[in-house]
């Protein structure tokens, strides 16, 4: 490639270069973009196109050769393992199965999920496709362009978004006590989409932001990506269900935050939500250091609607509101939004112009008909149901297997404490079939533990529950098994 | 807004930090964010929320006041102006309608767009809601989830994009001659977006970069908000159909720019294609002066299939190619993609997912039913021909009216010179009623000119015509006007 240079890697950021230089072409190589038998760059070369030192590449190599997915030739350079599984593996895994490494970092647990059989991934971020409903979207994507006044022709669209869905969302928004008018909603590609238009518009490189730990992976890795210092701010001490107030004041009073990213409501991965006199510190922090606070309330369907969210509190003066209908609805549609003042969507908005134009008027005219007429709330209510159902069963199988909850499952995700090491057991529980999500990929320092992320949908095979507790134990060792 | 500031204004653009700053506040004037009576910040809060001098702000708060949005109330400030038509001007204008503001900016002329009646609108940059496929469009729609495979509960997709559409995808590039798999596809939300990964991922604040002058102004925007220096290559002398190769070397030798952004067929807004031999001389200088380019084929469905494109004669090893369906199928599905080597595609997917996950696998299986079974191919065709009897009658009607064109109109856009500054003219036919895209908004320097563009499917009606040239003529003087 004689143009053209790979993103840069992050001086800074919590993982090495050489992990994150691995981490790159574990991840071609697991997207079969490296085709086994292909050669990488040689050492200098590689060194010259990521701007490191050649030391650096040969670390990174090592470790891509330590996880089995390259191997050396000697004279000949570095080439892509053929990763077929050898007839002993192969027997042990159900027919046609490649073999899979375990997710090392964020975007591959992000790519897991797109590969992943849901019924066997325990560590889903989202419900699997059997719990979302089928009439619903089929009947909203059927009225488009019936009656619903959306011309097929329709062009790009209101640069703001569909008004006929920003209009239904201050419906949902006042529901929730937030008040708003269309004039503070923008819509996005997704969430994910309105906290990167936030982290480009409202914070710079350099710039230190408060964030949740545990928390959103994507998240860190997004603002690393950006050049922004992370703050993480553990939680509360004693299970209580919020941040650790108190680490959070020394932070802010120590290195000035622009802004704190959290999650309020079902937080991920704890389940958390706030408490009325936690919100209401979390705002006086706020005030009192003066920052402004971004408030992911991705999971809130999933959550009864008396719940505090911070941008009631505060009306919308400190806080940047932002949700979408991944978790609800379909993650396909790729429908997300923000709330905020007029002033601050004036340069959102122009960015999301400048990166994209719109976002798609038919598919936000598809979640305003699903939103009208209460369907998304009736579809919400049974959703709620079914995970309180779910939950209860889970909660049996874990007590059953002799496992604890390091915080009371709540919403989609339970935050489990097996007593070893997570990270260590992802490769056997996947070798076994099962993805699962360990406590460092929700770590801002990708600190290992004990803890990993049960989605209270795709939990529920006792097989799992068996093979975790199978999997715990060989890795104690046979003294400490159970008896 | 105690908290938060709007993103810098650009201390090296093209435009004067005052008049930067009166766009903004143009826009959210136009945008009804700021409504009539609403107070702008002091000069001193004005001036310190930006980051510029309070004669800055004095300066835009003129250029407001002289554009009729905003007025000073003695000991007040500054409010928005009441923009209700008044009487006097009302009765010249259909009922109902409101005064509006000619485009000073990209993004207001992209606004102007989506709010424009598109019968009236002669600097549409897109095909005319009436010109799309209705029964395409919704055929794919009801296609999307019966027997086509993809289950109304999709899940977020591929990171890379459907992979039915990749497949499709790369037959039309085999019909370009652009020999490609699904690996080298990457999809988007729409071509902007692909446009926007490439900048933020192959390049860096402080690049040099080489774009055709006149051209597309969100890409001059987009690239001066990345901190991109860019290097304005005009169109070549004597009315060949491309840029200036002696201005485009000697730019190359001094400035060592890292790439050039082009459009190669049908370029906007000339109209012109490359023929071989300029494409060979490209390709050469990318060579010799080792950087990359961006071809982008935004209007390439609507140019026959022949006509070569830099991806074709350069195998994709220096040219990334960028294209979408905004100009051929619809705006509103927001689908687009870009063409390039595996290993550039790691770093572009990546930031796609941090930057929003993935794009709508709904969307993108509708645009791939259409491509399949050649059902686009027809659509594209039977438009090129109505483009071509358009482009006939409107050559008429600007002969007869004793316009030249500045290039031969060609696919969608005709570049008018009218002989004075367009500019000047667009308000006075904004006030008649015809929305018209200046020759300045797609200069890199803002160079006020005596060209337009004019759209070949919005510019057929002859009253437009015939308010040109009063327009043109009441411009120049009594003394000059027709005989």
């Amino acid at each position: 490639m004689p143009t053209g240079t790979p993103a840069p890697l992050l001086r800074d950021a919590s993982q090495p270069l050489a992990t994150q230089l691995a981490d790159r072409f574990a991840l071609r190589i697991r997207e079969r973009l490296l085709l086994p038998g292909a050669r990488l760059p040689s050492v200098r070369d590689c060194a010259r196109q990521h701007g490191v030192s050649p030391h650096t590449v040969v670390a990174a190599y090592d470790q891509l050769q330590a996880a089995g997915l390259l191997e050396a030739r000697r004279q000949r350079g570095f080439f892509v393992r053929d990763s077929r599984p050898t007839p002993a593996r192969a027997t042990a895994r159900p027919a046609g199965s490649m073999p899979r490494q375990a997710p090392m970092d964020a975007t591959a647990l992000i790519r897991g999920m797109f590969e992943a059989d849901a019924a066997r991934s325990p560590g889903l971020g989202t419900l699997p496709a059997d719990w979302l409903d089928p009439t619903l979207l089929q009947t909203a994507l059927r009225r488009l362009h019936t009656s619903e006044g959306l011309p097929v022709q329709v062009s790009y669209g209101d640069p703001s978004g569909d008004l006929r869905l920003r209009t239904a969302l201050t419906q949902r928004l006042g529901d929730l006590g937030i008040h708003t008018s269309p004039a503070h909603l923008l819509t996005t590609n997704g969430a994910t989409h309105a906290l990167d238009l936030i982290i480009r518009t409202q914070l710079q490189p350099g710039d230190a932001v408060l964030i949740d730990d545990p928390g959103w992976a994507i998240m860190f890795a997004r603002l690393s990506q950006a050049g922004i210092r992370l703050l993480p701010v553990p939680r509360a001490p004693n299970g209580a269900p919020g941040p650790d107030l108190a680490v959070l004041a020394a932070l802010a009073a120590e290195h000035a935050p622009r802004a704190y990213l959290t999650v309020s409501v079902l937080h991920n991965p704890t389940g958390h939500s706030l408490d009325l006199a936690t919100a209401h510190q979390v705002l006086r922090l706020a005030d009192a250091h003066d920052f402004f606070i971004v408030e992911d309330d991705s999971y809130g369907f999933l959550a009864p609607e008396h719940l505090p969210r911070l941008a009631a509190l505060d009306g919308l003066r400190r806080v940047i509101y932002v949700s979408g209908f991944s978790k609800v609805l379909t993650p396909a549609w790729r429908v997300g939004y923000l709330a905020t003042t007029p002033e601050r969507l004036q340069v959102l908005t122009d960015t999301k112009l400048l990166d994209g134009l719109t976002s798609s008027p038919v598919m936000e005219r598809a979640v305003a008909l699903c939103l009208e007429q209460g369907r998304l709330r009736r579809h919400a209510q049974r959703l709620r149901e079914r995970l309180a159902t779910a939950r209860g069963r889970i909660a049996a199988l874990a007590t059953r297997h002799g496992f604890q909850w390091a915080a009371p499952p709540d919403g989609l995700f339970g935050w489990l404490d097996v007593g070893v090491d997570t990270e260590r057991l992802a490769q056997p529980l996947l070798d076994a079939g099962w993805l699962t999500a360990p406590g460092a990929l929700f770590s801002a320092t990708r600190q290992p533990g004990s803890l990993m992320r049960i989605n209270m949908a795709t939990s529920q095979d006792p097989a799992f529950w068996h093979c975790l507790r199978q999997c715990v134990d060989t890795s104690r060792g046979p003294r400490t098994g159970p008896a």
